[in-house]
Parts: structure tokens; C-alpha cells; sequence
């Protein structure tokens, strides 16, 4: 073990002498949950993508959210061979998600194609904000697989083009995809917080990851202030 | 030009000296049409397992279809990348084909589970049929990217299985997809016939392929005697 070092959040972390710091061993049994619950999160994104694409007024947008839903697809399967690299079964690990997940959806059900659009983008950098702290935390071959499958895809650049544009133009939809934004995040961290609880392993491994209980609030509050950066890249808030 | 060769079905085809046959130069009009034709058929069967996933009796079931959309979408990607390499425009390449897929689609809507698998399957065995004859009569540069977005992938090993497991134990299961099966030879060469028929360009390419509307009734015999074989691996008809 080596000298103490902070992440972006403040967070300290132990540096080994190879210069990697990180608190949270590969062998930590939250790791398969986290793996799970990220694994479930990507099929779960994969086919609201592929439901909402119906609200895409032409082929061209139905064509850019197929691809965005198989770049989903892609990263569950990265997960999947890194839990059965671990020996875990991957539909067990997965099961104590899929509530808290499919909640998530159904009560952020997009009624407009740029609901949609703002959903897939806020609601991926909302995820990536909490996992991405984690995984500063995780030994660095746990770490890489959980940085991988949030690595932000070229994908982004079309929703903020779609978006930006309208609400250039169109104030109702600007403030309406504003309030929109609001609950996206609302509704994200209460699900975080239920999906954090709802194993003690992955409980623990966020605690770890943030210190106490006082590091999981900071870490609410990045969330927050990275969200509200996103809304601006869209034009909105 | 050298020797005269067949194909499997007996079409003869011109040698060229390096020993490759082909009738059909990679600059004929018709191949565009026929990768947009292509194109927007991967695009099509995405979404149509994305739909139907949502029959399946559980998680299993629906990884194994998003990860079978996934191969079609992928597919979708070599062939717009073909078609951008032939200067087209890929959406007004594949807008006369849109209406036809779609036709194909809503009159074979699977109502179960079993229908669903039974109909990729198929689905896709009488469509790989059709093409792959047209790809034997195609400039080796052109005909590559047809049989590479028609190459079977081992997620029809997954159909199988199911299929055959069920059909095995429940005789009325057997009987009613056997029906399904025959109906969807049927809307296949219904629609496939409409396809050829939708462009000047595809239908003289299909009467080049197969040599005259003789050729073309033998490839319908054909396309029907291996969706026999397809029926009996299924454990069907």
C-alpha cells in the first residue's frame, strides 16, 4: 500500500506501489451484483430502445436507435462473460434487479420521440455518473469491464443534434423536455437507491467505494450537478 | 469467358479464366437494389424480435432474441456500408421495399412464443434460399456481401432446440406449427414475388440469376423443398 490519493469526487483512495489505488478487491462479492444489475440494465435499455424507436417519425431515426440498442447489446455481453468468468450463474445474479429496473422504465415511459431521445441520453449519463465512481474504487480487471460498458458511443452525438435543434426553435418543447429532465433524474436516484439496497453485498461495496454514508450523499450531489451540465448540452434547463 | 458450369439448382453460369462464374456484373443497377432490398429487411426482422421477445416466457428467451437482432442489425451495417461504397442513398434505396417487408410482417404475426421462433427460423431459411441463388449468378465483389448478411449464425441452434423439445411431447403443439410453417412458405413467396416485381432493375437481375421465368418458377421449388427440410430439422410436417 502506498500514499492516499483523491478521485475527481474527493473521494481517497489507497495507491499500491504500482500506482493504481483502489479500496475494493476483485474478489468482493458486491462485484457479481454490480456486474448484475449493469448486465440487466443493458437488456433492459436494449428493448425499451427498441420499443420506443416507434415513436421515430422516419427510418433514418428507427436506423440510429437500432444501432444505439445493439451497442447496448454489446456491453451485456461483455458482462455476461465477465460474470461467468467469476462463476456466477448470470440469470440468478441478474434477478433481484429486473424489479427495480423495469420500475425505472415504466414510470419514465416517454410519450414523444424526443422524450425518448432526452431519456436515452440523460438517463446513460446519470448510470454512468454513479457506476464510473465505483469503479474507481474497484480493483483495476473489475474496474476496466465496469469502465467499458459505460464508455459514452458516438451515439449521443444524434440525440443532441435531434434535440438541440427543436428546442432552438420550439419553447413549449424546450420547457416541457426541462420538467421531463427533472424527473428522469427524480426517478433515477430513487431507483439507485433502491437498487443499492437491495443487496447487502453491493450495499457494502458502495459504502466502501464512497467512504460513508456522508460520500453516498456527495455522490448524489455530482450526480445532480453532472445532470444539469447534460441538460445544457441539450439546450435545455 | 470460359467453360459453361451450374449452380446447385442446375442454372448454368459463365466461366470466367479465373475459374469464377458469374452472369452479373458487380455496376448492374439491379444490385443496389437488391442490397437495399437486403438492407432494410435486417432492419425490418431487428424490430420484429425486439416486438416479439416480449412473448417469451422469460429472460433466457429474451437475451437469446436480442442477441439474435443484434446479428441482423450487424448485418443491416455491412450492407449500408455496401451501399454507400456504391454511392447510393441508403434510404431511398430501401424506401420501395419498406411497404412489402412491413406486408410480410403484419400478415404473419406470431401469437405464441413457439410461432415466433418457428417464423425467424423459417423466415430466414426461405429468404437466405432466394438470395443465395441470386448471389451465385453475382461478381464475386457483390456476391460476398450477400452471402455474408445471409451466413447462418448459432442462435438458430437455440430455435431448434426449443422447437423441437416442445413438439416432441405435445402432438397439438406439432400439428398447429405445422400449419404456421406452410403459411409462412406462402406470404414468403407472395411477398417475394412482389419484391422482384416492385423495380425493373431487381426483376431483370432475378431473370439474368436464374435465366428466364422457368428459372425463376424452378427457385420457387426449390425454396420449397429446403423449407421442407427446415420443417423436418424442427421436427415439424
Amino acid at each position: 500500500m502506498g500514499a492516499t490519493t483523491s478521485t475527481d469526487l474527493g473521494f481517497s483512495t489507497e495507491s499500491t506501489e504500482s500506482g493504481v489505488g483502489y479500496r475494493i478487491p476483485a474478489d468482493h462479492p458486491g462485484v457479481t451484483d454490480l456486474f448484475a444489475v449493469l448486465a440487466y440494465g443493458e437488456i433492459s435499455a436494449f428493448y425499451r430502445l427498441a420499443e420506443e424507436a416507434q415513436l421515430s417519425p422516419n427510418l433514418h431515426g428507427k436506423v440510429a436507435v437500432a444501432k444505439m440498442a445493439a451497442a447496448e447489446l454489446a456491453h451485456f455481453e461483455t458482462l455476461e462473460r465477465a460474470l461467468q468468468d467469476r462463476g456466477a450463474d448470470v440469470y440468478g445474479a441478474m434477478a433481484p434487479f429486473v424489479r427495480p429496473l423495469d420500475e425505472y422504465h415504466t414510470s419514465t415511459n416517454p410519450s414523444t420521440w424526443l422524450e425518448s431521445m432526452v431519456k436515452f441520453y440523460v438517463g446513460d449519463g446519470i448510470a454512468a455518473d454513479f457506476y464510473s465512481v465505483l469503479a474507481d474504487s474497484l480493483a483495476p480487471e473489475v474496474g476496466t469491464v465496469v469502465r467499458d460498458v459505460l464508455a459514452e458511443t458516438s451515439h449521443s452525438e444524434f440525440v443532441i443534434e435531434q434535440v438541440r435543434r427543436t428546442v432552438a426553435v420550439n419553447r413549449s418543447a424546450r420547457d416541457r423536455l426541462t420538467l421531463w429532465g427533472r424527473r428522469l433524474l427524480g426517478e433515477a436516484i430513487t431507483q439507485a437507491q433502491y437498487v443499492m439496497a437491495q443487496r447487502d453485498n453491493l450495499t457494502e461495496l458502495v459504502l466502501t467505494a464512497t467512504g460513508d454514508l456522508n460520500g453516498v450523499a456527495k455522490l448524489f450531489d455530482h450526480m445532480q450537478d453532472s445532470h444539469g451540465e447534460r441538460m445544457r448540452v441539450l439546450g435545455l434547463g
